[in-house]
């Protein structure tokens, strides 16, 4: 059963059948986020699911149920790439961010020995 | 069956079923990498993967196959963050690295206002 109401998990409410208090997917899927449940079914399958919840030690299970939650939004929202089109996306941004960061080091190294020769001539610095 | 053999495609032999010229599976589980097959059966089930692969356009069915077992071999080497640990350790280096290009610009633009004040008094620019 859940954990917050007497109402029977929103796993054991979609597969229809009796939620007991052993239930191991009623503490991360609450009666009040059918979705949840109902998104992980259908990407995963509910047997699956619970033996991943199975595999892992009872502290990361929240964190188990979140990210195969996130990972079937993701690919309910585009079948062809799921969540790797996220990890592309930040991938490419990522390198640009590199790429525009070498840039700009090079952009202050460039300024940084211009105002040295500045400073050297402006100031009576010894000259070739 | 396979495209490029005479043997039934990973699935097929995965799953002990004789496989036929309209395969959907045969085109993207050659018999040459069993363990492809092996993982999405494992981490999403065959009946779903034949599922999303009947659900997208014949000509994305490869990168949606390629999607499918990336985001289970992440999964089995990583069950409670699958392929979600990938995105958070990206998003983490993207806000890092927009931090740093930030840090790196307000630099640059330190240096240029300095290097156009020294500029100006060395060579008689107007002062206050």
């Amino acid at each position: 059963m859940s954990n917050y109401t007497n109402s029977p998990c929103a796993a054991c409410k979609f597969l229809r059948r009796k939620c007991t208090s052993d239930c191991v997917f009623a503490p991360y899927f609450p009666p009040e986020e059918p979705t949840k449940f109902a998104n992980v079914h259908r990407i995963f399958g509910a047997s699956n699911v619970s033996k991943i919840l199975h595999e892992v030690a009872p502290h990361q299970r929240e964190d188990a149920v979140n990210s195969l939650a996130y990972e079937a939004e993701a690919r309910l929202k585009d079948p062809v790439y799921g969540c790797v089109g996220a990890i592309s996306v930040l991938q490419r941004q990522v390198l640009r961010l590199q790429r525009e960061l070498e840039e700009t080091n090079a952009d202050l190294m460039r300024y940084a020995s211009c105002l040295g020769s500045e400073t050297t001539s402006a100031y009576g610095g010894r000259r070739g």
